[in-house]
């Protein structure tokens, strides 16, 4: 239950390297690899000769070549060469529109012609020195959208992350939740508390008291198919909370590609984008190290939940007022599989 | 296969603390958890928000917390609170029937209006300064019934626990079985011969000749639903065997409470109840021991039992003399699951 | 997909010892033992009693006894003893045709009116003392039939196995395929190349020069059901080839025997026989151990082909005129399966 026709992050940059890389995404086999020009192509991962996986072969000069029998392929799925055979006749592989922006490979899983790469958001932080990003990936055994619930309700972190990230003050404290056309917001305002020491950390970085009160807000916001960025920050209480001047606040945003691996699977590319001592290497590598323990704690939970939802496919659950971000995601979600259905429809 | 209007055995008091419990029982996922009076608690393991697995969570002030968003659930599977919630219209989750008793949790997979604590046997050795208890657990990828099979035939402790309790006179002397409503015994005497290494131990530790011939006796007592009190002893030769006088004899009970997990698969309490030296915490530890690596040497056989019957489902077994046990014990628990069938079919 | 009215290899003679050996071949599970006189039997691997796997018991004067409650079984599948049991009316378990030759136990799944042994052929190396032979086994979850395209295309090697044997003639060389009944043969000469380091090992081990150009052959045999014999060799150029006198040549055979455990898993038994040094139990253990790490490269490359195989049942695969050999073996095998169908079709 996903749309095809949408750009879907594959892979960061830095996983393509000189050796191809197999994927599944959205129920394909894929295989990534760059040709001599660093240009990134993604085809089935099947070999038209006697069906090897592609990314078990290597790259020779900018070509995919069969680990098996040695049958090179090009970045648009036709084959280009084999040891003493003629291959015009070789019938060609699929190949899915790719690109590289932003530090991932982006793949369209639909169809190639309604592929645009405009559709593909600039990241705020993006060619911004001001900004530094860091993150990771994480394969878990659940449907994409259970990740969407739990990243626009983020009254959970009061239990899964209660040694890190919770505090009590987030669950006690409303959101409200907005939509705009395809894109749903849900906001938190949590306003004269005590920074978590995530935050004191983040105030005294940017040499700003951290033994004041703060104004702290979280605004998840989801974008279609599948990413969720998360604004939050702190200011000190009473400068006007996320709008107060910048200097007297730090914040950054917390980034979420969702990629469908199979109905009940998924690639989760997360990281952080902050916009406070950007040139920090050591605070980057802590941050991303913080995340990606906190980001595990959810692992689990989401792997027993999808199981237990396998169980019992036709109960209802609640949807409660901090549901209210997730079932409006999944609205977006239905109805774009439902618009390509249409045209699939309309065309057959 | 297997009747659920009746008591199992789902864990020992020990196991549960101050974290709930997952388990599943009669291919029911349970969630064991208890109050603030220290009373047990049986939920099925979903938590009606977002169906997470409740066993996931924590316990606070007798109250099951869910681990995902903290919505709080009472031994009787209401929701009593949530952060920011109004929980009335919350739908309530099965809750089972659950006693600890002797030692042990039990529950009631089936019917609640028909739970009755007086059904739960006391065991033997329960409140007995004489007796002394000890035992652990397996999970056992069989059907509970090939163990009732093996528990009610000891012929194979020759050979399956060649090394340890088996001795040649055991598949020698024949067995005979007996049934008395819906209890079946199966015994097998063993007279003049000499004393396995256990029983002269036991012997020696009850100030008895160890050196002498002895008569051995095994009673396999299967009760329904599925356990199975095994009488052992040895009495010095000539002395009335089983009903010499206790100066005379030492003897206990093997105890095994068999407790289905799937249809193929089960959770296996075993123990031993003993009436010789019970305040020698050391020989209590060397027989649960002893027990310990006995039951492991069952596990491969049974499982691999189990995949031969699921590899040839309609092959006729062979019924022998030794297999009147588990046969007639068979018989009493498929009467049992006719019976719950026609009172379904009644009220349907 | 496999013929069952024909010898496979079901373990090497090494692998029976003194305990029974279970193995599935052709989706039969089996187990094997030898008798008092050293005599192989092969039954099916279920005790009559009570389905436990007989490979989990012991032999004891050359009876094959359950583990589980000490049912002995002959040869023939009929229970010899049981104690204290009448074994006459005991149903006889299934036997299968089964034969030790030439190092190697094979057994007939099918029909056993119909097992010959004279169907089983002699390798050339077997009693003479020119000859050395040394082998080893793998599992690989694969249909068998992959590995037989796998070896009746040796251009494989110029890319799995680029850092030993491959070398860049083998695909600049063309092979030719060639159908003798039931047997098929693909040929490859190369003339006047360079010897690569295993043949100039042999080389010399042979005392011949081992830096001047040579012709090399691979001679691809497969014969029904499964097994490929593959003569390789290298003499110095000019002298004939494959046909030199043996003063100026080196050879020997690769051989490889497939087993289906099921239809997509197979037991392979590979190994080498060569006609140069052969006392020389250093080289005999260099060799086996190249033949390990070099096999060892197809398994993940097999596998992964199966798997996506499995993904893509209808989908079409090329036929080069390399994959010629592989083609005409299916050929012959599809039409062993078809004649052991339209028989048991007349017998019907």
């Amino acid at each position: 239950m996903f749309p095809k026709n949408t750009w879907y992050v594959a892979a960061t940059s830095e996983e393509l390297t000189d050796k191809p890389l197999g994927r599944k995404i959205c129920n394909e086999p894929m295989v990534f690899f760059r040709n001599e020009n660093e240009q990134v192509a993604a085809l089935e991962d099947f070999c038209p000769h006697r069906g090897a996986p592609l990314s078990l072969g290597r790259i020779c000069a900018g070509k995919l070549v069969c680990g098996y029998h040695g049958l090179e392929m090009g970045c648009d799925g036709k084959t280009v060469a084999m040891p003493g055979q003629r291959v015009r006749g070789f019938p060609p592989i699929r190949s899915f529109p790719v690109r590289e922006l932003y530090g991932f490979i982006w793949v369209w899983p639909g169809d190639p012609l309604a592929a645009d790469e405009k559709l593909i958001a600039q990241p705020i932080w993006h060619d911004k020195p001001q900004w530094a990003y860091a993150g990771g990936m994480f394969h878990i055994a659940c449907d994409y959208r259970l990740m969407i619930d739990n990243l626009m309700d983020l009254t959970h972190e009061t239990y899964v992350h209660a040694d890190s990230i919770g505090q009590k003050e987030i669950d006690e404290a409303p959101c409200k939740t907005s939509v705009e056309g395809d894109h749903v917001a849900t906001a938190r305002f949590m306003n004269g508390i005590q920074a978590p020491p995530f935050w004191k950390m983040a105030l005294r970085g940017s040499e700003l008291a951290d033994h004041v009160l703060v104004d702290r807000w979280q605004i998840c916001r989801f974008s279609p198919p599948s990413q969720v960025m998360i604004e939050v920050g702190v200011a000190h209480a009473g400068q006007g909370g996320y709008d107060a001047p910048d200097e007297s606040k730090v914040y950054g945003v917390v980034v979420d590609y969702l990629t469908p691996e199979t109905d009940t699977s998924m690639w989760y590319f997360w990281g952080m984008a902050r916009k406070f001592k950007p040139n920090d290497a050591a605070m980057t590598d802590a941050i991303r190290n913080g995340q990606h323990k906190i980001f595990s704690e959810d692992l689990e939970m989401l792997e027993q939940q999808q199981r237990n939802l396998l169980r019992h496919p036709n109960r209802k659950l609640l949807m409660l007022n901090i549901d209210a971000g997730g079932v409006q995601a999944r609205k977006v979600i239905d109805r774009l599989i439902a618009q390509e259905q249409d045209v699939a429809n309309t065309l057959a």
